[in-house]
């Protein structure tokens, strides 16, 4: 039974791997937009980075900063999301509210991404997209806390 | 066999499902409490955040670099920690060893934020509590390791 | 069968195992290696920090700050890889691919680190470092979304 719980066969499983892997790509690609900024703005942090030799480090790009920020946050909010969502997985949640739960988190990290480091737009949407993935991840965390200490 | 291992009854994953849940609880605190002082000294990093006209960006504030040192220095040891102890508990340890290390790598990490974010504490406490967490992961990396590499 | 997974009877989950371990005493003695470059040059970011009464807290040093980047993009890089190379092998791959993959990954972010933050080595190394853990990352998210999606 439970060695069932990690296989494709559980929708559960399955939703869980295919948002994890979403968000890993989603992850990846802050790290070209940081790249895609440091040319544009010729910000480098490493001497060894420069093109040329008329270039000096420079750490305070506010377009770089931005995307830094971005990413930070993902480290921040997803990487514990994928700890929290496999062991919620092997509580064997209800299906229905564990699917919508990762959509939730996946969905509205993208969107705090795009309004963020993509399409700067005016607040609360950068707030609230922050905080649907927060509350998702913070209540799976609060059944598996209770999964393992009853 | 091994399948049982991934199970609430074995309680090696029991206890660290527990402690993996309450240190993303501990985690996903970090965000309310930089928001928290963010808006105590009014210290704002993007333009859209800022709630009135007469404000400006500003990055250097004490206290929400504080919690922003802490908040980090979690990313850097308790994440490692979530894969390293999923990893661990599948080599199947000593029960009562196993138990521990999560008790003591919760339990210090607790401490931690507590001493460098809530109630500043003279040194060494926070070191300590660095330590101890630091040498209970790096043991499990070391057992991890060598069940898989012989 | 999805059973056998994650033993180490999988050369797999044997190899990624062992990867995983290595790259997280790597990640861990960053802390130290930073720890190092702070007492060498005297760099302190928190007034109970300070050693003696005549130093002051600082922020900028260049040394301290390389390793600080180093790790950081630790954290950008191998905390994904954690993630989705345990569900990459729940995917069940080809172990010779799986193998060189984690293979990859492991070397690269090892080398990364020693061309960042030990001694310094003219571009591209270091770039190139990174984008072979970058690439192998990113074709594991997309096996794995591939297998939930379909």
């Amino acid at each position: 039974m439970s060695l069932e719980l990690l296989t494709l066969n559980n929708p559960v499983f399955k939703s869980f791997t295919f948002w994890a892997g979403v968000l890993v790509i989603k992850m990846l690609a802050m790290s070209l937009l940081t790249a895609i900024q440091r040319f544009k703005t010729k910000t480098f942090a490493n001497p060894e980075d420069l093109m040329s030799p008329k270039l000096k480090v420079k750490f305070d790009d506010p377009n770089v900063e931005r995307v830094r920020r971005a990413h930070r946050n993902d480290l921040e909010n997803i990487l514990p999301f994928f700890a929290i969502g496999l062991l919620y997985t092997l509580t064997n949640p209800s299906a229905f509210l564990a699917i919508n739960l990762f959509r939730a988190v996946g969905i509205s990290r993208i969107v705090h991404t795009l309004v963020y480091a993509v399409v700067v737009v005016p607040q609360p949407t950068r707030a609230l997209s922050f905080f649907v993935a927060l509350i998702a991840t913070a209540y799976m965390a609060v059944q598996v806390i209770a999964a393992a200490a009853f």
